[in-house]
């Protein structure tokens, strides 16, 4: 099967310089989203019907297959464009809309599934609505499809009808090819509707159905900010339902923002406010508490971060992190280590039981076990021109306010006094002090 | 047009030592927020019926023509109070209570056009709810409104009726010192309602009407901290939708909290949990993330802001901030500046392309373009009794660490070695050291 | 009286390796959230039925009696299993679920009273509900309960009944005695429903009644991760509730999360995102702006908390903290402290006026009054082995940068200089250097 993904309207209501359909709903381009679904479901060779700031959607889209609607003069004339590529495969084609971010991969399924087995040629996906207004209607006859029949052109009796057209079709290909070239444009906005080629086949004896769905969120197309916001907040708490069903405790769901492709292990807790993004895994028993930002990690079991933002980073099992702390790209914490308020680490391997509570900066570094990270140590990683690495043995004791100017290597064992400013390798088992003698004087 | 402005209740509910109408509704007093309403509608006379702790009233409104309702007899007495006031003015005139914060511009706007267009001797804003317990019942006959029937001397069939009194009202100059004077307090409260006007003036023929809104949400009434909370709910929610209409990402716009005079470019994303407040004016393409606080500031276009607090500072274009960064008031950053994590300024400006990423403190100084401010870095610009600037020239490098004793001034290409204590001037291009030399000892 | 808890069940949908009454509301377990409500109405003896993990269960509930349900047969069987106990007290018997946590002591007392007053041999606490689907129905003769249908076996008619049975019962101790004997387990499941008492006794003309009712979120029953969510939602916006009765502000109560201990006085504004926690105390007109966790925590009237930690703290009045504060354990902030951004207070006194306002980490330490420390100063309270305390008197003056090396005892009226490491005492009055003296150089 091949699919038509009409994504070239410009969305004037969005108010934007993004297209409309690269308007990310749950951190992912509404797009991205649609192919996703549809390739899920098993299809994956995707003409893409493209107009406004066709080449913004294409740098994002990467490598697609697309055809051009110039002027937009309605669904029917998108499909007329991409008559030629459709042509070309000679396959039975789903028509999607590049703006219905939230339609679920098992609708699609049920459609294909309903199409296929009765042999159909078009099969029109419906939704009951509590409010039909500005749809197109579903007109039945004894039960099956004939028509659709936009708002503007329904009768006062048609208007009562509250199952409507979603914009989804399975077309057989030469029943779509024999009907898109009979849709014209007589109609009051001079459009080619697609929705013309039901009246078409239908009244030609063409096998045609409709297969309803009752989850009126599905359905929901982003034209405004307004809308983006609904489909933000439907698609969360999809994804929070799920990760609940999956055992996870989640202390508000309304409150909690996790990307789709996040996983997360039976117990762990996620307090509110928290925000869980890109390819992060999280796993079982932590403790994430509010105002914390992942992204794009591995946490491992029994870990508790808070208050903290984590970008890239590795953190193993019973690590415990913030509140107030960054973990930046390369940050890679191994078990049990501590890292607490105000601390910073960045390209840095923390062994196990590593401890660094306070106040610190650690960069382009490599930190032995059990080594305790005094309050307001700082690796000097930058010279203004190139980054230094600091290396740190093991049971090391760095005192409070070492300022450790990279490269330096320490051994193991090691000890840095308070406030020693360390330009120099230390070898194993020695002190190093780099400060000055403390003098009292009278006050003047 | 005079304005009347009732706000002389104790609201015993709100359970507060601070009078009613100063409780503040999305960042604002009630009384401010009805009084702005009344404003932007063109009545700029208002005369304020205080009464409950009017000393404190006085000193947040300033300057505002008041009379002193010393009981709280009923609406009707507390017009006939500023009889006097009203007689000065002899202009038409608008009733509105200073708990209901939430009444509409439009509203006002329509219902001072009705009154206008129909030569009316009195018009009453009515508003059609859900359920009406409680409320003044409009009661009409031949589609003109009669009479308001208060909740407990209604009967059974006008206990029905939807349509309630909203307690706002435009009178004919005459016509409000007519009927004022004919109000008595026979009734079981033994008050003076300024409802019983309505009935004086329609049985005398006088020409009485109402004006019918339908949005409950604009009449709520705050008399308790429970109803406060709802009326912040609804502000805030009528901003976000502004903000979105024009172009601005909300992701969750229930936990985006936007103060009224707040602008914001489009496109610009606001991730949940942001507060934005005061005189604050952010540019187009911003990425303001989770947790930041944001007052009486400027903000460029493009620039990205995560967890962090800012207050009366200037941003330029493409700067980014954070997380866990504090710019304090005078903070000035030029463009493409970055203050990462831990990093707090007050007023200094940090010219062009300057960095400070991490655990740094800049105090009264001048930083200039391209600087690099190293790790730990503080500008100690206070001694005890005085506060120093200390001045940083363009295309430095100030080390790690370094302790700056201001008042200092640094050249232009200097640089510090990390963990330096600078007290002396550094002319352009040198290099100032200020730090012990480390000794490795074996450990005893 | 006696109270008997069914707290046996696994709760499979949980997906969880924590027992399903350990599960936590709003900061609770749910068995003792069901238990204190037991309590408060005055009954002190339970008996809890265990089953699944009851050790993990009798660790967290501590010297309980109870007894052992191995096999889940049905709440019949549960008391069945606990007869030998019931027998020995020989008192009416309250019967209630541990994983319904939102029961309200209202509704416990008032279900006492009326079994009290009517003398009843049994009350069933019924609930009308909006979707009876899946709930055990109650049916009634002439106004009294005569029998209690289960979902499956509830013919159509009688699934239309909307009073449900919430599992609560009191029952005469003989009554109960009697009937559990009778129950079999000839249905469907094989199961012994306690249920079916309802019917021996009313059939054997006992004196059976029902208590309705309304607030369907009362029962609910959490068997799920979602579900346990929604409890989380209910008891926060009971407490919120409840604040907001007394005075407290809250912007946003629906992002406020209070535990049910946690006492606020009035005109205190809690911002959106704020948790409060344990057995903390907030006085009256303080401002606890959004991000802020506070724990176990006193803080007296008029303190302003921006994006700060507290944890097991004391703050006295008109104190100033944050934002991006972290209060540790055994923190002791006199009046009109004032501590700001990247500040971390461990184990340490600060008398009335000292202010620390910038990163600076403060550990087992007293500071006297009207000190001022300066950014950057660390107290190096560990050595490696030992922590040491840090003394320093009034009116001192603590330089930036100060490396405090513990022990140190520093008298009145000190002043350090800025980047001094501080290694011996300080007698009063007297200034303490520890640094080199800066250097300027040429750039090789």
């Amino acid at each position: 099967m091949l699919s038509v993904i009409l994504a070239a309207g410009k969305g004037t209501r969005m108010k934007s310089s993004i297209p409309k359909v690269l308007h990310k709903v749950n951190g992912k381009p509404m797009l991205k989203l649609v192919t996703e679904v549809i390739e899920n479901v098993g299809i994956t060779k995707n003409i893409f019907i493209l107009g406004h700031k066709k080449e913004v959607v294409l740098e994002e889209m990467k490598n697609i297959e697309y055809v051009t609607q110039e002027e937009q003069l309605g669904t029917g004339h998108a499909i007329l464009i991409a008559k030629d590529k459709i042509e070309k495969y000679k396959e039975d084609i789903l028509i999607t809309c590049g703006d219905t971010p939230l339609l679920k991969e098992e609708t699609l399924k049920n459609l294909k599934k309903a199409f296929e087995e009765k042999k159909l040629d078009c099969i029109v996906l419906s939704c009951k609505v509590k409010n039909p207004f500005g749809y197109g209607r579903i007109i039945k006859e004894n039960g099956k499809i004939t028509n659709i029949v936009e708002e503007k052109e329904a009768t006062n009796e048609e208007k009562l009808i509250d199952e409507i057209n979603t914009g989804v079709y399975i077309f057989k290909y030469e029943s779509l090819i024999y009907a898109i070239q009979k849709i014209d444009n007589n109609n009051s906005k001079g459009e080619y509707y697609l929705t013309d080629a039901i009246k078409i086949l239908t009244s030609e004896n063409y096998n045609v159905d409709s297969y309803q769905i009752d989850d009126e969120s599905e359905i929901l197309g982003v034209n405004s900010k307004v809308q983006l916001a609904q489909a933000n907040e439907i698609l969360k708490m999809r994804k929070n339902i799920e990760l609940m069903d999956n055992g996870v405790i989640l202390i508000d769901p309304k409150t909690t923002y996790i990307e789709q492709e996040v996983q997360i292990g039976e117990d762990t807790v996620i307090y509110p406010n928290v925000v869980i993004q890109g390819n992060t895994k999280i796993g079982k028993n932590c403790e994430i508490l509010s105002n914390t930002r992942i992204e794009n990690s591995s946490i491992g079991d029994n870990v508790r971060i808070e208050s903290s933002v984590i970008e890239s980073a590795v953190v193993e099992k019973s690590a415990t992190i913030g509140p107030f702390a960054h973990l930046r790209p390369k940050a890679y914490l191994k078990e049990t280590v501590h890292v607490g308020n105000f601390v910073e680490i960045k390209n840095a391997t923390l062994e196990k039981g590593v401890k660094s509570g306070h106040l610190t900066y650690i960069g382009d570094a490599q930190v032995g076990e059990d080594t305790n990270i005094g309050a307001g140590t700082i690796t000097c990683n930058y010279d203004g021109k190139n980054k230094h690495k600091t290396i740190i043995g093991s049971g090391s004791f760095i005192g409070s306010n070492s300022i450790i100017v990279a490269p330096v290597t320490m051994g193991n064992e090691v000890f840095t006094a308070a406030g020693s400013v360390i330009t120099k390798d230390i070898p194993n088992k020695m002190l190093a002090f780099g400060r000055a003698r403390q003098v009292n004087k009278e006050k003047k």
